[in-house]
């Protein structure tokens, strides 16, 4: 057992009450390890079963503070599936373009077609994150999209797209110590911006960003996991088996051949 | 040594005369298996130093007839890299939309961005491979592609994008085997179409069209490899360490750190 807290649908989050550093007993990184490893083959054979199907397609939309670890999770729960069958988008500052349109416009591009995993690397949600904690757009406009949002996700998911979205939950301190560790390792101080700093001071008003947004975009047709990820090896294994859980319940199937093959000799 | 075979800019191919079983004897396929993971571990971590440092990128571009091995090729040679510094494109029968355009502007939507390895399954070669064979657009207008690709080829180069080209070369023979392969085994039968059939009786068309595309495309800036694919263990392992020594010699580095970074305590 290492499941993401999930909480139902209209309900209210309090995140402070929620451990980051929370860890299923029965697990440690050694056996975390192994799991993750089994769970990535059974998810690399359900995922070309997935693309062979050519019917449906699954969403995973990883979000959280800086240093919460959605390049590790990529890393290490999706390394061994097959890269084609699984396309990663990371998400940026805006360019010009896509600000000359409404906020889901570039979203919408990039999800995944049938038969394909997609991963979001940030998402549509930072639209309601760090765009209102800095107020980039009027709050008469940020207010409106978790609706909006929500429709979005109810259409995707009609279009047979099945969306896991999960927030990396770290505790102000492992943010700490993980800036700390970008500045003291040669090899990882290029990651670290002074801008950093200035975005951690700010922890409050993400938590507070997050809260709302985990509350009001937690809909049926696409609920919040929420990931404790104090602990790298135990964020890893709950996501890598949250990924397969999801392939499983899909169960996807080989297509049919074409009629009429029996018999034929190849010249 | 498991090197692709490499022919000298504006020189004569003879396709008849590669051996596509070709195999170097110090090789085996246990032995194989064992250095392509070495590679890819390898690979994995230049393909991150690439990513961080931001500034060029990688375009290996698979072609083939039916059954040489695309798909599994990408499959065994790629699984293990990091799939978010890992770009796969399928093209497919172009749509309605890209054929309403030049036949290079759905490819140059997917070239990838700087830091990343794309993975071009098919491509615009195929332009003037079934385009060619089946005549969908008139010889006056295929005939001037090798150029165009020349040049396109040249302009994405000096845009730092490395590119290497894969001839995946198959016999006829072992695309019969693989063809009545799929036909029989009920797992694979789905990728099986009439179709195939069809094509198969084109083969001396194919292989002519191929000869011209790999003479005539075959540049200083983009030369094309030939991988001899008959045994697919051979091809894997020579794909894959066709891409280490790319990156190798790329010689990706991480970027310099921000100024002033020295002594900081984060809070």
């Amino acid at each position: 057992m290492c499941q993401p807290i999930t909480i139902e649908p209209g309900h209210h989050v309090n995140l402070a009450a929620i451990d980051p550093a929370k860890v299923d007993g029965v697990w440690d990184k050694k056996s975390a390890a192994k799991q993750i490893k089994r769970n990535t083959e059974k998810s690399r054979d359900l995922a070309y079963k997935l693309y062979a199907e050519n019917h449906r397609a699954v969403l995973l939309v990883l979000q959280g503070m800086d240093t919460s670890g959605k390049d590790g999770t990529i890393r290490t729960a999706m390394t061994g599936i097959n890269p084609q069958s699984c396309q990663i988008v990371s998400f940026k500052q805006p360019s010009s373009l896509e600000l000359d349109h409404d906020f889901l416009w570039r979203i919408h591009r990039e999800v995944p077609r049938r038969g394909e995993i997609g991963i979001f690397n940030r998402s549509h949600y930072e639209d309601v994150l760090i765009v209102r904690v800095h107020n980039l757009v009027p709050e008469s406009e940020w207010t409106t999209r978790y609706e909006r949002i929500n429709e979005f996700e109810r259409m995707l998911t009609e279009g047979r797209t099945t969306i896991v979205k999960c927030f990396l939950h770290i505790s102000k301190d492992a943010q700490r110590e993980r800036l700390q560790a970008r500045l003291d390792d040669p090899e990882k101080r290029w990651k670290f911006s002074k801008g950093d700093l200035a975005e951690r001071k700010l922890w409050d008003d993400y938590q507070e960003a997050y809260r709302v947004a985990l509350e009001r975009c937690n809909t049926q047709h696409a609920p919040w996991h929420i990931i404790p990820s104090d602990l790298k090896w135990y964020r890893n294994l709950v996501v890598s088996t949250l990924l397969l859980k999801t392939l499983e319940r899909l169960d996807p199937k080989f297509p049919e051949a074409e009629e009429g093959l029996e018999g034929i000799r190849v010249e």
